[in-house]
């Protein structure tokens, strides 16, 4: 709450300080948005000294090179993101701003000239452009069919237009900012105030795109207007967006609005890593503009620093190998090799603390931005500066005050356990709470399905959103949590979803030994409770750290409980007896279910169901302690998927039917690995014998996990009670266990 | 038939001089056997200077000194190839030859002891061994479940035996040699004929097990039996083995019926490459230790130095990444990273002709032999002779006379066609005549589904074949070639395939803007007759080279052919319109068709069917001729597999019903790109606007495709005459063709 008042605070005597400047164009030097002019001159004097600059700097100039040889193309737009003319007018505006950067370190006029022609073919164009002829976007843009993309083009362009602001004259200046600049900032914004008046991704471009060429054009209307939102413009707040969110429900809009609402004061954007990656470049680009421009605003000190906290946020949302968590819309392979993490990085590292385990990340990345910031990173790796980068276990809170749940990370050896007990994660969040995926070495075990959609791949819908993004990936049954009575969570409906958030029970790493993290739902299913509590345990009977699974569920009423498990690789074993399908058949109606085969069908008549699988030359076990009514399924992804959309790929599934009350517990064991070259499988057993539950009332849940060494590790959970300095007693048979706050972990006994 | 000849001619010379050869002890020095007297002084003199030798060994060393320090084990012996026994065991054998080696080259005793005290636990252990407890092998071992795995054995130890030789006294060597060597190699010969004499990959081991000993223990009669097979023991040559092949229908024996027999002249492998890595071995280090001891036999010159050659032929059966084609019954995955090739290469490096090609895979082996040939290759890499080994187009004769049909490779950029026209494969082989596989940059993009089998991985099937190697993955309709009324070829009878292999038409790779392939298949279905043509051309409108697939079927009567494309990767688009299933059915009864779900049905009411996917981000089109009353389906393996053995793999089929004689054309492209980081999507579409059949005759197929760009090209295939002078003139419309040879192709020419 505190923080919350001083985040206020700082907007007001910005706003103060702002509204006393006066706004007088006092003749700014040039460039001076992200290149400055002193920066390009430390550039120059160091150019052919630093290797990692140096190459960036020559793979830039053989792109541009090529694409000044092709000759100038500003097509009249026709298509969409799949088509010719969206895929050139994307490419201009980042040839432009890549061409401007040349001229300034280069000083070679071919560069300038060729961003000067470029200009003066759109601003020819632009004057009686009518709206682009597609009509499927909310905000229809000119260039493009959406003001989006429009405003990705005036996020570059108006930096290549600060690179050869002093090789222009005045009145060719003036001639693009009247017919080109200006009226394009106000289609954006002023025109289309649907799409700029938000708190939304969309409208962080937007304003990115009118605050940055308000800087260069020194117009302190268009840079109040996009710090602020268009002044006296409020929208509908009870209109809703094509996606059933709220149009702009508190009448929020600018800039500012648009750090405070979606970042946490952990830095943790509410659309997840795949958002937060296409977002983060006009918000860290604008960023820098205002640091160079208006230092006096401390952009970066905004909110706590948020802005390079959240970077720091991102790096730890990827796996091993880079890429992001697809949490909520993710497309997966996404990763900080994108273009937008390279700012990133570059931008945290110069204005931040200079993190040597960023060098790391950026020599990886093999690339660096061509300012200043680039130029520290690469001298820093010239220098031996760099250290590995080494992410740990973290809890990210959501929400602008950090209280509407999180994400927590558990990791320990090469293992990672994504674990989701967030907000809804407006328009692109998914119905998923308490969900969890695995990643192992940067292979995904257990996982998150992602979006349905193939970006930028025209023949599927046009690179947009596919119907099985709502029907399927947003959908409860595609996550590992549970699906009660085959409904999604808040009925699958966004207005609900967005009210609630889970609640963290406790979150404690203070054990290297033991990890856990541990939250409450309680909104999912109104009359029903659950709770999941994940530990990630080292064990010295255990080859790997395994990860205990406790999924307490409190009902009024009696459902049927689905827990599926999506396993990626190859199904080796399982312990109990199943019929496999001589047809196949749909597993249900709607809710995603429409979209799964069952595969086939069992019931184990032990006390746990196992699971062995192979992935990536890496074995995994799963463990569940089940009853012998409960129904073990496998189902296959792909059921109604007319346009093979859909990944086919494969879940157990865990039905438990008519249970008020009920806990699911599982172990999920990594062991030993197999390599089709040596053909040597080792340790591809499970190491545990049984899961046990010996005790489960409504103050504790106790679980046994006894291993093939007839050793045991017992786990005990406060259900209620998240005091870390409470004591607690508990007899259990002739056993009494003491212990000090929410849980009790007994490390190996024996049997 | 020359060569054939000349062969015997060698064998006889072999024979007569052996039999001239005194029996006699004539003191051999050790060691002799693969590590030489005066190789080990050699080596030990460069030691320090050769890097890539020196981290080989260094490497070993830490390898070895791990399992000295464990402690010896030598269980009695119980389990399958998942067990503990046998992995022990295994274990034990590579452990000893490798400390033997370290004993010669570091001279320390503490190998040599460990060597020792090892062989007199098995010693101790062998001399009252019963048969292994399993009983499932066709010969059972005593270490082992198999004679195979404790031929394995001897081949190792062998080579211990010979590099502590003269560590041990005259009395140790003699009880070894009385109680283990001795009764170890009888009981794999001469008391398990039916393992030994036949010319199999088992026998290879069997032989190369018994000669090696021979060589280290100067037992010529043990030498003559390993070459030459067990003296006066014939077996019976109608009898059959598990696999229902012949156990020894010609009643061959001995190693050098294994060479003569299996190799082609240019060194294919009869089953396979898969099995050629395997029997690579014992064939190499055998042949070394015979050209070691017994130089006069000259075994590298052998049938023309096939052996030498058949490591050229298996190195060009990898696609980019290194590894093998999965024809017949292959493992994926298996490459020449596998220790068996770094044998292979090294010999073939040493003995042949210092092919620097060899040392760039040497050099992505980063391993050497501890031996001369190691040596010799780290020797040349550290003096910088490494060139790239260039895979080129090839095309490999099957049967020992080099008459038996074959395997052809076309190679064009990064693109790869694996084309099979080659007799039965021995036990391992598919009922897959004129089938195709095809890679880019290693990827596979229409597979060869390979084996059903997790080699070596316990818990399915004790790592042995799987029933569903049998029931689908040697049958026809899993691979991508034609089968007529939902039979396999030769009604997937082992014995009626073996007395039958396919034709070559023509290989024509003069032109490297079309390289082609021509084969016929007149058995597989009698009264059937199959001619595929398989061309890749590189055409100026293409991005990249595309292949043309020209399958003409002719027949007496009337049938329903399948054609099935698996193609692996994400389904894109389907210019027809199909009905996905609302309940998935099984395809068929038997032959495979048991084992694949019906995902989708449609039909083509357009001339052309086409597909488009993408694979591991690159684009593939398959454009195919159709009628609109072919059946277009899309199919997906794994139905009616209880342990879900198979992988769940999509094929697109194309059925055409009641025809007799018909043809079908594709044509395959691989183009653009698509990478989840950048989300840019490139050159996404088919360039292939139509492919025609345009003349159909007996004597003549003429196909013409047209590009997007409305330029077309006309192969016109000679369907009966494969003379490469005859003069041929062709009247279609109004446009006369002509050429020499048998295709014409007519390069790029306006519609």
């Amino acid at each position: 709450m505190i923080t919350y008042k001083i985040n206020w605070a700082i907007k007001v005597v910005i706003c103060l300080f702002l509204s006393l400047t006066p706004n007088i164009n006092i003749g700014q030097e040039h460039p001076n948005l992200i290149l400055t002019k002193t920066g390009v001159e430390k550039i120059r004097a160091e150019l052919g000294n630093v290797p990692l600059f140096d190459s960036s700097l020559q793979k830039l100039k053989e792109e541009v090179d090529a694409e000044i040889a092709l000759g100038i193309d500003t097509p009249i737009p026709k298509d969409y993101s799949g088509g010719y003319t969206h895929a050139r007018h994307k490419r201009n505006m980042i040839v432009m701003q890549q061409a401007g950067v040349l001229y300034q370190i280069l000083e070679d006029d071919k560069y300038a000239q060729y961003v000067k022609d470029m200009l003066m073919q759109y601003e020819g164009m632009y004057k009686t452009l009518p709206l682009h002829p597609k009509t499927r976007s909310y905000a229809r843009g000119k260039l493009f069919w959406q003001c989006l993309n429009d405003s990705n083009w005036l996020v570059y362009v108006s930096q290549a237009y600060d690179c050869i602001f002093n090789y222009l004259s005045k009145a060719e200046r003036k001639k693009l900012e009247k017919n080109l600049f200006r009226p394009f900032a106000d289609h954006i914004s002023v025109d289309s105030p649907q799409f700029y008046q938000r708190v939304h991704n969309h409208s962080t471009w937007g304003n990115a795109a009118v605050g940055m060429i308000g800087l260069v054009m020194n117009d302190q209307e268009l840079i109040d207007r996009a710090l602020y939102g268009i002044k006296g413009v409020n929208l509908d707040k009870t209109a809703k967006d094509d996606d059933g969110g709220f149009l702009n429900k508190d009448g929020k809009a600018g800039f500012l609005a648009n750090i405070e609402e979606p970042f946490s004061p952990d830095g943790y954007y509410n659309e997840g890593p795949y958002y937060q990656r296409y977002a983060m470049y006009p918000f860290l680009i604008f960023a820098e503009g205002l640091h160079n421009v208006k230092p006096e605003l401390k952009i970066f000190e905004y909110k706590e620093g948020v802005l390079l906290k959240s970077i720091t946020a991102l790096l730890n949302l990827s796996d091993s190998d880079g890429d992001f968590f697809a949490l909520n819309d993710g497309q997966k392979g996404m990763s900080y090799y994108n273009d937008a993490l390279v700012t990133a990085v570059d931008i945290s590292y110069y204005f931040g603390n200079q993190d040597p385990g960023l060098l790391s990340i950026a020599a990886e990345q093999n690339k660096v931005l061509l300012d200043d910031s680039g130029l520290a990173v690469a001298l820093g790796i010239k220098n031996g500066k760099a250290k590995p980068f080494n992410k740990q276990s973290i809890n990210l809170s959501d929400g602008p005050d950090g209280k509407q749940g999180g994400v927590g990370i558990l990791r320990s050896e090469d293992l990672e356990l994504v674990f989701k007990y967030a907000s809804q994660g407006s328009s692109h969040g998914h119905y998923d709470k308490l969900s969890f995926s695995m990643f192992e070495k940067g292979d995904e075990l257990l996982q998150d399905y992602g979006l349905a959609r193939f970006v930028n791949i025209g023949q599927k819908g046009g690179g947009n959103y596919l119907k099985e993004n709502k029907t399927w990936a947003k959908q409860t049954i595609a996550h590992n949590t549970l699906i009660q009575n085959e409904g999604s969570h808040f009925s699958g409906k966004y207005d609900i979803g967005s009210q609630y958030h889970s609640e963290l029970f406790f979150f404690d790493i203070s054990n290297k030994k033991i990890q856990a993290i541990s939250a409450t739902e309680t909104n999912a299913y109104p009359g029903t409770d659950m709770h999941r509590t994940m530990a990630m345990i080292k064990s010295p009977n255990f080859e790997k750290p395994f990860v205990l699974d406790i999924l307490k569920v409190k009902s009024k009423t009696e459902n049927q409980y689905d827990l599926p498990f999506y396993f990626l690789g190859q199904m080796i074993e399982a312990n109990f007896d199943f019929e496999p399908a001589s047809t196949m058949n749909v597993l249900g109606n709607d809710n995603g279910y429409q979209h799964l085969w069952v595969e086939g069908k069992g019931t184990s008549n032990s006390e746990n169901a196992k699971l062995l699988w192979l992935n990536e030359g890496k074995f995994y076990s799963l463990t569940s302690s089940v009853n012998d009514t409960d129904e073990l399924m496998f189902t296959r992804i792909g059921a109604n998927d007319p346009n093979f959309n859909l990944r086919r790929d494969a879940a157990l599934m865990i039905r438990r039917k008519d249970s008020k009350n009920t806990t699911f517990v599982s172990v999920i064991e990594s062991h030993g690995s197999y390599s089709p070259v040596t053909e040597s499988a080792l340790n591809s057993k499970s190491n545990v014998l049984a899961v046990k539950v010996i005790y489960d009332q409504d103050e504790y849940t106790a679980v046994i996990i006894e291993d093939i060494n007839n050793d045991q590790e017992v786990f005990i959970l406060c259900n209620l009670d998240n005091n870390t300095t409470k004591e607690h007693k508990l007899k259990i048979g002739d056993k009494t266990y003491q212990w000090v706050g929410p849980y009790y972990y007994s490390g190996l006994t024996k049997k």
